[in-house]
């Protein structure tokens, strides 16, 4: 069970997957389900943490949107695909940030996650080509 | 039913909505359920449209997160929904322009929605302040 | 800017809409968006509301999906569309039983959204003929 | 990394965590995102294919909700959620079965998930009590 390995079946792939976006398409989904069950979570907390519930249901809506992306490779849709995950990778830290204001061992986990998955952002955003 | 109604009822809201941000959700919500609906469309279609699938597939996924967050408004998240709505507008316009290439009644409703969009994307962007 | 007029311009509808089916299509965009919009309201007002805010989220999701599925009309997907259908109802009048036990205005139009929807998404689902 | 490492720590389960259902959560995440892929390396074939496209965005959103309500654990939303799991098995075995009608390796292993994520979703649903 591997996003790697899907990709690597697609046709226009052929076997020659570009790794930095398969990372990130791999931590994209994670992040986003990770930033819902955060958002659960403090919903759950005696503590008033509405900042941090609407921080990451919004960076579960912008991973959400960029994982699907970065999973996409018939024709091609390189700018858009390269801006949403610069995007991303800002809202990630933004989130990361947030949770970071909290003691709660799923804002800590949550807040790594966001915080990896903002790198792999900027490294499979600086990977897929400027349009000629 | 509507959105700006909803909107208006939220606590931070009370009444106070702005105008261009609720536009903007409103046209998100159609936009991105258009974009979903055309490229179906463009699946049954007899001639090769690989391209305007794979567009209009990620500019709904692109709008329905920012329509989300266009309608949250506790706590406040201003520079990620700034940046979420002009990334937005640029992604519906990229997608008008595949859309305009094809002779479809449905590439053709969907681009207008598409250009609509962008622009009310543009224009709510605009109006999110920047932080101090 | 109408979903039933957008359906109207499918290859395989060519004219033919399905219009209780259509109608399923544009509250469930509509529904799922308010729900979103309550569980924000929800987290930003001082009573805790965390059973509503559960239950929109899990709403907004369920109504997703089955609006997304509603639009499709390629090939045909009917055991699949019409059991969503039926189950989105049940979410939707589950989750306006909860909105209905608060007094805030979001709640109540929320509810009243969901109650709508779900009478929708049963009519929606009785017209979508068994396969053989 | 781990959905069910993230689970254990929502306050209403400390360390409680539900096997089965995390179980599900994990593979709907996977299933979902499979989905998306599947349906983008059909829609770049040369075969026609457009069955399988359907099916598997139906699928993909399907999945979607499904996974989010399963990493939700705030107040409960049991009937639903067992709805929710047990509507998602017959999804999956659904576009299983369209996967398995084409000889392409992507839908061979979207297919081979499809199955493994029906199989958890009807143990999870099971898992969920009725309410009382």
């Amino acid at each position: 069970m591997s996003i790697r390995k899907m990709i690597a079946l697609h046709p226009n792939v052929h076997g020659h997957v570009n790794q930095l976006l398969s990372d990130a398409a791999h931590h994209l989904m994670y992040c986003a389900r990770m930033c819902v069950s955060c958002a659960d979570a403090c919903a759950a907390e005696d503590m008033q943490m509405r900042d941090c519930i609407r921080s990451c249901l919004d960076c579960a809506d912008v991973c959400e949107a960029a994982g699907k992306l970065a999973v996409r490779h018939t024709d091609s849709n390189d700018q858009v695909l390269r801006e949403t995950l610069e995007l991303c990778g800002r809202v990630c830290d933004s989130c990361a940030a947030v949770c970071e204001k909290y003691p709660h061992e799923h804002c800590r986990l949550c807040a790594q996650m966001c915080r990896e998955c903002a790198e792999d952002c900027r490294n499979a955003a600086a990977s897929v080509m400027e349009p000629a």
